[in-house]
């Protein structure tokens, strides 16, 4: 990449040029050597920038089918007339296979399309989890250094990417379906413990007094595992559009304690030094990935441990011979 | 590694040879290259020997001083009357720094010390996760060659490492402390999940009644969370050695079942296939790490982290430079 590519194009994003954002946040996405090179660049700028030192970073996790598209689309379109200028992305590990993402995505545009005052991102279509959460955290830092904030991140209730938005996230709010029980399944449980703000979701019409009971019930689990530090839970609604008010200003009394009292930064600071070393092996797992010769080892080796074909060591250093030849 | 070294230490290893197999668990915690390579070879050997096939391996996971090392021992001492030849491993990644692991090997080394019919091995003292839950996984199969089986894998409650014992074991016991409430913060919550086979430890003298309350809480959140398929909780002393051949018959009865039903090879297949890319990208922290100025340059950019003076995106460039200039 030449200096003066990467500083024309960081020019017009902190200017917050639309397009120059678009551009780099292709670039973040990209595995091509000099795409990467350029969106590191300009990621390096960007951590370093007092607009992304300010910007709060919040996470919203929960099971699928919760309704996180659509009580994003309703926030930020409150957030707009309060003269904030939000951006939206979204970790989805299964965007490639599923069309859950793209439905998301159509909702979301419905209020907030051709609105300029907020940018939306879909999920990278990476496929692999590591690589989505990696460029989703670059993608946050030039949203931000491009003027857009809150970031609020959606993340898909698989795997680990609950756990993954909390590195991302200064905040994270756990959105609940009313109904608990069942859905308890699909709620990574660790969640529970870190989840900033916590609220039911379609607490709405018939389904109201079903909200408030689930609510009651995890405001019992909360206070059983975390004591006197548990959130009470809010109540919300997208289609009555109720209780968004009271959900942004918990988020933003939450946040704004934390940085009047100094301890927004430094907690920052922890999270990224805890979460180094698993970003580490996100970053070595991208490079390593960054072939599609080992892309489709890792397939095969799959396929061969499932039928039995290899055994796990066998299948291990199949792959990792594949680093050393070309590393 | 000649080939005649691997050899020899092979026959030897497969006749039951104590010495033989802490020679080649001792290269499979080794991060010396010579070592690594010998391991590497006994372990594709392993994994295909039928003894290894055959051996069932079953995970301990649960609270911080529930009890794990001591039932072990208890259950261990039981089956070598039954006729079996236990392996009793542990994933610790505290080891390095706690003395809790030490404290459980001594109670272990109380009814197992100089036993030849069962073989233990403390946690590797190696300080990082990943490196301790892959030379765990080899030393599983090296011990099942040898000739034991069950292998029994403890794991200490922090962190990722109930996840990763999943990843190794057919069968996962969690064993809970009576009063839950308090507890809960201490399990992981994923756990509850999948686990196999649920306990209630320490039930006897006056925490009787305690355990029998913790054990009807539990089987009501699982059958909340999983229905049908949910294990009703068993009652189990180390002290009063009370409850321990349910325990075991319940472990036995399950595992021959999956056989019976020719599901144990398949299900080993898929979650060697399911677990084969974070496996992966341990193999990738390890080779990485093996590697002392890399180690540092990990400590010095956590430290830089925490106070400020690199940014994320700099932290990772700074490290991963390491690896390009010795890859």
């Amino acid at each position: 990449v030449s200096a003066s590519a990467a500083d024309e194009l960081w020019e017009r994003l902190v200017r917050g040029e639309r397009a120059a954002l678009a551009r780099a946040i292709t670039a973040a996405e990209s595995s091509r050597d000099d795409h990467r090179a350029l969106a590191s660049e300009l990621v390096r700028r960007a951590a370093r920038s007092a607009a992304v030192q300010r910007a709060w970073r919040i996470g919203v996790t929960g099971p699928p089918g919760v309704g996180k598209s659509t009580l994003l689309d309703t926030l930020s379109a409150r957030l707009i007339e309060l003269g904030h200028r939000p951006a939206i992305l979204a970790i989805d590990p299964s965007s490639r296979s599923s069309g859950g993402s793209l439905l998301g995505d159509q909702a979301r545009m419905s209020q907030l399309l051709g609105n300029d005052g907020a940018f939306v991102r879909p999920s990278p279509t990476r496929g692999h989890l590591g690589g989505a959460a990696a460029s989703t955290y670059e993608t946050a830092l030039l949203c931000a250094a491009a003027g857009y904030a809150p970031v609020l991140i959606e993340t898909v209730g698989v795997g680990q990417s609950e756990v993954e938005v909390s590195y991302l996230a200064d905040l994270t709010l756990l959105l609940l379906q009313p109904g608990a029980g069942d859905e308890l399944q699909g709620i990574k449980r660790g969640v529970l413990e870190y989840a900033d703000v916590v609220a039911v979701a379609q607490a709405d019409g018939a389904r109201r007094s079903l909200a408030e009971e689930t609510r009651d019930r995890f405001e019992q689990a909360l206070s059983l595992s975390r004591g006197g530090n548990a959130p009470n839970v809010l109540l919300v609604s997208s289609l009555e559009k109720s209780g968004i008010d009271e959900l942004w200003q918990r988020m933003e009394a939450e946040l704004a304690a934390r940085v009047q009292a100094g301890t927004f930064t430094s907690q920052r600071r922890e999270r990224d030094a805890r979460s180094f070393r698993p970003r580490l092996l996100l970053e070595l797992e991208r490079v390593f990935l960054a072939n599609s010769e080992r892309q489709s080892a890792l397939q095969s080796a799959e396929d061969a441990l499932t039928t039995g074909e290899l055994t796990l060591p066998e299948a291990l250093e199949h792959v990792l011979a594949q680093w050393t030849l070309r590393g």
